[in-house]
């Protein structure tokens, strides 16, 4: 098997701002008749690029506004997305925003037992504050889950998640199925640090560490622009 | 202004699991010829309703494959959506997934300084495990900031962030733009835990609470349905 290695850094991200490209997104609030073909079709014909829609009930109480869609684009500034779209049928509103890529940033995910992922986080969540006081965006998200099929389920799931940059396994026995997901994990670009546990994943992980707080701190590192540390010289290595 | 109240529980969310609807979740990779449309045409030809689009860069290296589309959907199951995928043109492959609603549930998010953050941190995922145990899933997501203006950004953003289900803002002195986009962000149904701190927002959040742990915790029982806490009935209280 061909596995495509690049570095945590460098994962291309068409969520993310990126230089030469203009981001843009778009929350367009509308009625019953709109119809998201229609809204596509609109935001294609000025040029944008579809990177990601999602669409929520209207909870405002707006009348007659059942739905919101929000698109985020490429090629196409907020501004002119939303001029373009109030002139497309069923909207009511269209209002710039910035893209989640813009706030949010990059994501380390966390997955494991309560108190080890709550460990890794204050790591990464402190080693994330220094990075985004220069400039960075990055955010750490996490989900506590016992079970090997349920942290597999995840583990495979982290590929779809918009923006997750880097996985941490956070637990004290992992293998079987979830040693399974981690390759497949990695086969996409996605690196996983684990915890040194029993279990097999220790084995694959690209990075074992044993303090909670460090490898928070080293999975940032290994996603921030801003730091020296490169997951690719550190590949194999237990701390 | 009617802002319409909603308990924390009953947010209406398209992303997540729901009795009575059936989730779908595709993961489709394409050669360059496949065109966005044609599979939103074919989905919904087999009576799918679009809840999201997600689309990354393919990292795999298999050939001719250049962009994978994720795809959510109701009323039609993962493996249907994904049989039917693989005939439109520019498909290579199409393989049904979990829903992320299904694997990553509901979203805590935390915004604010990196040592009141953490903590907060620490109370929610240690509370979202001991409901994960019982069948939920709740996710805790967090970004460390400072500043005015990117934390009244971040928060208006949570708007816009699939499946947030409640805000805790984590910090020392929040008040002016970041108010505004509090009460902005609670008329679309997402109740605001703000930490005991200087600066008006603990005048408008819905709860303030003085230990970030506690703050933490009591923000995944406002939004477990395996918890009797209702944000309604602790409204404007301080602890």
């Amino acid at each position: 098997m061909t596995r495509k290695r690049q570095s945590a850094h460098d994962l291309p991200d068409l969520q993310l701002p990126e230089r030469g490209t203009r981001p843009g997104a778009v929350s367009v609030r509308v009625r019953e008749d709109a119809d998201l073909i229609e809204l596509i079709k609109a935001l294609r014909g000025a040029g944008a690029e579809i990177i990601a829609i999602n669409t929520f009930p209207a909870t405002r109480g707006e009348p007659e506004v059942v739905r919101v869609f929000d698109f985020e684009l490429r090629n196409l500034d907020s501004a002119e997305a939303a001029v373009l779209l109030r002139d497309v049928p069923g909207v009511a509103k269209a209002d710039p925003r910035n893209t989640l890529g813009q706030i949010f940033g990059k994501r380390v995910i966390v997955i494991g037992g309560g108190a080890q992922v709550a460990q890794v986080n204050l790591g990464a969540v402190t080693e994330a504050d220094r990075h985004n006081l220069r400039g960075e965006r990055i955010s750490v998200d996490t989900i506590a889950l016992v079970g090997e099929k349920k942290i597999a389920d995840a583990v495979r799931a982290v590929a779809d998640l918009p923006r997750a940059h880097i996985l941490v396994l956070a637990g004290s026995l992992m293998g079987g199925d979830i040693t399974k997901a981690v390759t497949e994990l990695q086969q996409v670009g996605i690196p996983v640090v684990a915890l040194n546990m029993a279990g097999s994943v220790p084995t694959v992980a690209d990075l074992v560490v044993s303090d909670p707080v460090q490898a928070g701190t080293m999975a940032v590192m290994a996603i921030a622009d801003t730091a020296q540390f490169t997951i690719e010289r550190q590949r194999g290595k237990r701390y």
